[in-house]
């Protein structure tokens, strides 16, 4: 599927001068067309989101599933319903365009890619975010901790699990994670850390033994690129905002949209706030 | 209003004894009808709610009023629309009988009080639960810090403030704050400790000066006793789980149910949970 085909090559701005600026800034390159890649390292220290849109009579459904399963989906933001602005995460967020990319499902099926939705927006659409693995990464980082699927510039490895949801209405099914290999005291001082992110998934759901999670094969990920194990290293597994996507699609709602992956709501929210709310201008 | 009059004088248990059971067993008594007193101190260290029961048309709307207000309306379950039992804080939790008491409005007047609403549940009915400040004044008083509300055996004194919450539908208003008096170390300590209990409001929103967040009288409380200050303590300020319930009678839906204040839902989670899932069985 092509991705901003319709935009102009001169109002192109590069993944590096987008990592200079703030969220607001970004988000209003996203929003003219002129950036629809992923959102890592992009206005660090910043909350940044999964998005999923449904229609308001699988809202309330969806509301529930995301509070009975705070880790994979911890809810940061819940538009009004048909209002497309994302008010309690920044101050001019509009969900339709300041998404870098979508992905159009229907029944569960992908349909098309695209990098606005403005003309597929209706007035009983409700978008939820959720909170997103960058935040914790970048935690781990600053303290000195090596994620090698960063390093080596490859997607994390991500599995479903045998770790069952707690259901809502036709939501259901199993706990994706994303895995990251690291030495045992790393993954000790990546568990206190994390903690203290709960919009981003908190800390791990497991570490060690795959095949306690139904995992068969930890070289054979669901969604991402396998990673490489060093001496010592155990893998370590988050819960994963790949998680309601997965759980939606399964669910096959007529209409739904989701960010691309990897295409994140950035928003004006440190990842360290306490509560979603965004800072006062 | 009379309260518990269907209740045989033979069935009844004394608070003391509910004090050395466990949550279930508790809800037992409070489900046959035999107590319906307040929950302060019943199956200590298990997270204890606000419950505010409303038509399934305004849920969505009530669930991102609790999103996006976590302090005031930290959401610890949602039932599923019609089904009575809270399945996610308990095994056998009948939320129209397991409440000591309940409160019945109509367009947002007080109508009645009563032990059982089996007779009034409907099949639209969503219930909710809000952390309440029980479980972080066990948490204070078992680190030392001493609370005169309790020892002086009333109620805390709650105030409306001047801090707006993120409106969502017709639900809006100021933030109700409980207040303590604190000598200031213990303030500083209180506010370490309560951070760590964000399903119990978390830590302090205000302290000091009440006329900052609008309070022109401290020993004129809206809600609750005055309380008693001593030399050196200043007034500290939680979020309260009577702002939904006053935001919801403000709203004048044409019916809701809440707790009868002071009378919470005792839940098998224990407070010091990360998520609000229940413990396995």
């Amino acid at each position: 599927m092509a991705i901003a085909a319709n935009v102009a090559p001169s109002e192109r701005v590069t993944y590096e001068d987008l990592c200079t600026m703030t969220a607001a800034e970004a988000r209003g390159h996203f929003r003219n067309g002129a950036y629809s890649g992923h959102t890592a390292g992009i206005a660090p220290g910043m909350l940044q989101g999964n998005v999923v849109i449904l229609p308001a009579d699988l809202a309330l459904d969806f509301s529930r599933f995301c509070q009975r399963n705070p880790q994979p989906c911890p809810l940061i933001g819940v538009t009004d319903t048909g209002d497309p602005m994302m008010r309690t995460l920044g101050d001019d967020i509009d969900i339709r365009t300041d998404v870098p990319a979508y992905r159009i499902y229907e029944y569960g099926e992908l349909k098309d890619e695209v990098t606005d939705i403005s003309d597929l927006w209706q007035d009983d659409f409700v978008a939820f975010a959720i909170g997103c693995s960058f935040s914790f990464e970048d935690a781990l980082i600053q303290d000195g901790i090596r994620l090698r699927h960063l390093e080596q510039n490859k997607t994390v490895s991500m599995f479903v699990t045998n770790l069952m949801t707690e259901p809502a209405g036709p939501f259901s099914g199993g706990t994706v994670v994303s895995m990251r290999p690291l030495p045992i005291q790393d993954a000790i001082r990546a568990s206190a850390i994390c903690a203290r992110f709960p919009q981003a998934h908190g800390q791990p759901v497991h570490m060690g033994d795959p095949a306690e999670i139904g995992i068969t094969d930890i070289n054979a990920p669901d969604w991402g690129d396998p990673t490489e194990f060093r001496d010592g290293e155990i893998p370590v597994f988050w819960a994963c905002g790949v998680t309601p996507q997965n759980i939606v699609r399964s669910a096959k709602p007529p209409f739904c949209i989701t960010h691309a992956p990897g295409r994140m709501l950035v928003t004006d929210v440190p990842a360290w706030a306490t509560d979603s709310k965004k800072l006062k201008s």
